[in-house]
């Protein structure tokens, strides 16, 4: 049984017959996270990677910046509730909050359009990877999605050079599972930067301003990217793939990093 | 062409071919939600039933109970605002801030636990629906979701009747999408007690607090449940069918609501 997952009965029924099964589904936990003593979002996640997932998270939200500015991470995985401790000075953290609240108080990050994202510099990496590559990449990264392949309910995220997967992580949230990769990143010192990140959900503006918060040149993706998702990609300079299913794959931004791209 | 799509160029590759075609991706729209002059929430939808997702989610929140309390809804396209003043009292208003700030603020609804949700009554409908009526509601909801055929990106959900669909809807957040159909149920006064809720997207402990909230029976999706969501739909009395795909489906709550389940 893999962790994240819980078993249920299930009656499975067609039209003509009817069978009493077990079956597994998606865990789906609350987190709490609370940073300097202040309750900051309850995260509904799956419980596995909490640590890298408070982390991300608050990576993600620009509330953490280097790993040095983290003085302790503790998770309490009864009560669901993830404590972080940083260097952060309170001054700068109530702009953070107010910050947070009034406009990141919605199902994710805290910018909406293209504009707000300026402050993020434009991925500038001459990385490239070709066809076969994104092929390859994609179908280790299926291969690794076990959770999914057991409940049909998760998404899985993944942090890779051209040629193999370095970081995986799967969660009930698209968002989350994005998340526990650069936590894990952050807290091991696993440089992000020029790397790909390959993901089964849509590519929507706050996927983007995650990766390119994280300067990653090329996202790929299982799934349909949104206008604003493309948008940014061309704006932020990096390439994204979507539907990228088979042998099949579309490209939407700055496709002169696929090295047979012609 | 649909509303909430645009047009983007894409360079479709496979392994030995390369196409530059034009193709349609999901548009994403920040909505600030602006409740009683407060700045509430911006949430990330497609640009379709403004009125009715910002009339949904205040209701799916608890700040708006029933239509009389709501005296005016202003919807600005252009600067993706909606303002809505309602005759909730001042005093009440700051309790319910106070918890949407705290615990609210995280992707999605503002309960976390079966425990909370017992402020919900459980839902006691006697209604029930047959094997064959489900299939063909999920294959009359499929014909209908022109958008997700169009661009892969989007959600549907659907208030149904046990033979068709009254009011259907589409986002690129399965959050809105049901927040969608209960803004206009809300605003048209249909009625949602007794009723069906069909919906493409996964069923976690959120989705299941909305469809509580309005006293609906019977949820059907065409994807997995969470073990919460499963929990849930237990505890709340609600029929929780997922899988529904074809002629197959599993039910994991209260199956006795199926005519012919035996």
């Amino acid at each position: 049984m893999v962790d994240g997952v819980e078993k249920v009965r299930v009656l499975r029924l067609t039209e003509d017959a009817i069978d009493k099964v077990e079956d597994v589904v998606a865990r789906e936990f609350p987190l709490t996270v609370i940073l300097n003593d202040r309750e900051l979002v309850t995260l509904l996640c799956s419980p596995t990677d909490l640590k890298q997932l408070a982390v991300g998270f608050l990576s993600s939200e620009g509330l953490i910046g280097a790993k040095p500015e983290i003085k302790k991470v503790l998770v309490d995985e009864v009560r669901g509730v993830a404590r972080v401790e940083t260097t952060a000075e309170t001054g700068q953290a109530e702009e953070v909050f107010r910050r947070f609240i009034s406009s990141g108080c919605g199902r994710g990050a805290s910018f909406y359009s293209a504009a707000d994202a300026t402050g993020l510099g434009k991925v500038e990496s001459a990385v490239k990877v070709s066809v076969a590559e994104v092929i390859s990449l994609m179908r280790e990264f299926q291969h690794r999605s076990q959770l999914y392949r057991n409940t049909g309910g998760v998404h899985s995220a993944a942090l890779c050079d051209s040629s193999s997967i370095l970081v995986f992580a799967e969660d009930v949230g698209r968002h989350n599972a994005i998340d526990k990769i650069f936590g894990r990143c952050l807290l091991e010192g696993i440089e992000t930067e020029g790397r790909i990140v390959v993901t089964s959900g849509r590519t929507s503006s706050e996927i983007l301003l995650k990766v390119a918060r994280r300067q990653i040149p090329i996202i790929v993706s299982k799934s349909a990217p949104t206008d604003l998702g493309v948008k940014l990609a061309r704006d932020l300079g990096i390439t994204l793939l979507g539907f990228v299913r088979g042998k099949r794959m579309n490209v939407y931004a700055h496709e002169w990093r696929i090295a047979d791209g012609r």
